[in-house]
């Protein structure tokens, strides 16, 4: 018997789907750099490489495409629970809430990709239906022509998206599929292990998510941005913070030790499209002068820019509501998530380690 | 780095609620054997036990109760949502639903007993109103009057039920509260350690009790006892299968290598009944039969009686549907689940093991 606090170190699987490495500032999905993936790939095929283990031929990703997105509409008692639960159940817990419900007889283990497909496809319908209802808009059925990222903008906001927000909100999507064995992966893991069905697991992977000590957003970054406003305002605002001994939000990271791979993704995707809106020119220039300082203030602390940073100039952008963010992110990881509990199926063996009784003995036997 | 499949053998923490002990047969707990609680105890007595430390007193358990009581009856979006959903949505997932549902911005991290009570008390409600609408009954509201035990089956068959039935079900319902770090306990706590609420980690636990590996039901006790039908054909039966090197079910436990201490104890309860109903008492006479049988044909073997065995006769003798089996364990169990989160919380630390990357590397960096 071995204790381990929060099973730090411990491996508890083998998988293929990622290796994050913070060393190294590595994050590859199935052999591939993600980052590479997030600036030249849809959400699609980088669900497909996930899913299926390699990335689609142009046939394979057509009908794997029209497959998923004809799975987007919500069933009519998904909507039901959506239009009466109360607006004081958060959005997270919408989500989990919903996603068990998807559960039925049909719905047994092991998942399947079609499975995998079938619940993931209904997410981002899910938050911008639930959304939509709570500010009193009409709910804006998802369209089969749009891939994932513009979709989700469109049923959200009920407009064509702008095209440079689509290709930075796919971009952040892609980096957010996958991270390892995080505490969302291992809850849906764990409930998977008894042979629990996919919506049961992924429901409680949710659950996880919906903890601040996992799901954080971007939110601090955002406060920043805000702050700071324009250009010439950057350089001032940032000194003060650092003069009176304060931190910069967005940079820094518990495991990547150098860069972050996700934010130079996301500077690579924002670089190319700071003349299409002024929050990706801010998060550009603020970017630079911030290292810079950095450099000044705290040098050899290593404090690369976090892919919070660029998360936050992104959300701005797109103008999506704060309490969006994190279920964001979950429409994202939820097909990480079904990766591993596919992956797991064949090898399964139930979670079950053991707890140490420190209490009190009877007095007799 | 090590690596534990299924994290056997690694203990994953503390606690003072409970100590299963499989070489010498002991389940205690917070200082009680279970089986002396069982039999002398109620069901809110050993909820009080688990979450506030001690047994109560006199005037404790009268102001428990009393406000444990109140928190049964449904809110009225989650009645709406047990009409709404599907038949073909299993209990199961009705109850992570629900439970999922039951968050609101009010309901944060930490747990607190409060909350404990809340969604503790709605499980059995949640169960019979399901039950009782799937099979297009009128749903019974609970009785204020009844204990923990006797109000669900006045909820679920609409009519007082039998004290010896309330009797047996009171104490398989205290056994099944708590069992050490099983892999629904460990869910929700993986899950509570990202600062999630009490709603969404019960939820999760309730996912991974779903499992068939984990929320294994006495229906196979069932089918033999139902086959054996009488007293008079319990030799022939059970030794017509050991004739055949068939295997006895109810006999034997993974855990336990000695007498399971739960099957001791509704021995007692359910010897004491014998009289009350023919369940009981054709239980009884196959135990002992099965017991001298299995001596006969495999000495040595340790198969004591498990405690599947005598919740069979349980079920049967309330007239259970079999689909109720594992939601009732359920909704014993999720006292023992919120007593681990409420445990947990002040000496969190977030769960977050590693995976090992067996994937291919990219090509070029």
């Amino acid at each position: 018997m071995v204790k381990v606090t929060g099973l730090e170190g411990v491996v508890a699987a083998d998988t293929e789907i990622g290796l994050v490495d913070g060393e190294q500032g590595h994050l590859i999905y199935r052999g591939f750099w993600a980052k590479d993936l997030a600036v030249s790939r849809s959400f699609e095929e980088v669900a497909y490489l996930l899913w299926f283990r390699k990335l689609p031929g142009e046939e394979e990703l057509r009908t794997f495409t029209q497959k998923w997105r004809s799975l987007r509409a919500l069933p009519v008692s998904i909507r039901s629970v959506l239009e009466l639960l109360p607006a004081s159940v958060p959005m997270m817990s919408i989500l989990q809430t919903a996603l068990a419900a998807m559960s039925d007889d049909d719905l047994v283990w092991p998942p399947t990709t079609e499975q995998a497909m079938r619940l993931t496809a209904v997410v981002p319908t899910l938050i911008a239906a639930r959304y939509r209802l709570l500010n009193g808009l009409p709910v804006v059925e998802p369209d089969e022509n749009l891939d994932h990222a513009a979709n989700y903008l469109h049923m959200l906001f009920g407009r064509t998206p702008d095209p440079a927000h689509v290709k930075a909100l796919n971009a952040y999507l892609i980096l957010g599929m996958e991270h390892g064995m995080n505490a969302s992966t291992f809850a849906g893991r764990v409930v998977a292990s008894t042979q629990s069905d996919l919506a049961s697991s992924l429901s409680a992977a949710v659950g996880a998510m919906k903890g601040p000590l996992h799901g954080g957003a971007p939110s601090e970054v955002l406060v920043m941005l805000d702050a700071i406003g324009e250009k010439a305002n950057a350089e001032p605002w940032l000194r003060g913070v650092l003069e009176k001994g304060g931190r910069l939000m967005g940079f820094g990271h518990r495991i990547y030790k150098t860069k972050d791979p996700r934010a130079e993704a996301l500077r690579q995707v924002t670089e190319g499209l700071v003349s299409d809106d002024p929050w990706f020119e801010l998060a550009i220039h603020v970017e630079a002068v911030a290292q810079r300082l950095l450099e000044e203030y705290k040098p050899g602390r290593r404090l690369y820019t976090n892919v919070e940073f660029f998360a936050a100039a992104i959300m701005r952008a797109i103008a999506l509501p704060a309490e969006l963010f994190t279920p964001t992110f979950t429409l994202a990881r939820s097909v990480g998530w079904s990766a591993h509990l596919l992956e797991q199926a064949p090898v399964n063996r139930i979670f079950r380690p053991l707890s140490q009784y420190t209490g009190p003995m009877p007095e007799e036997g």
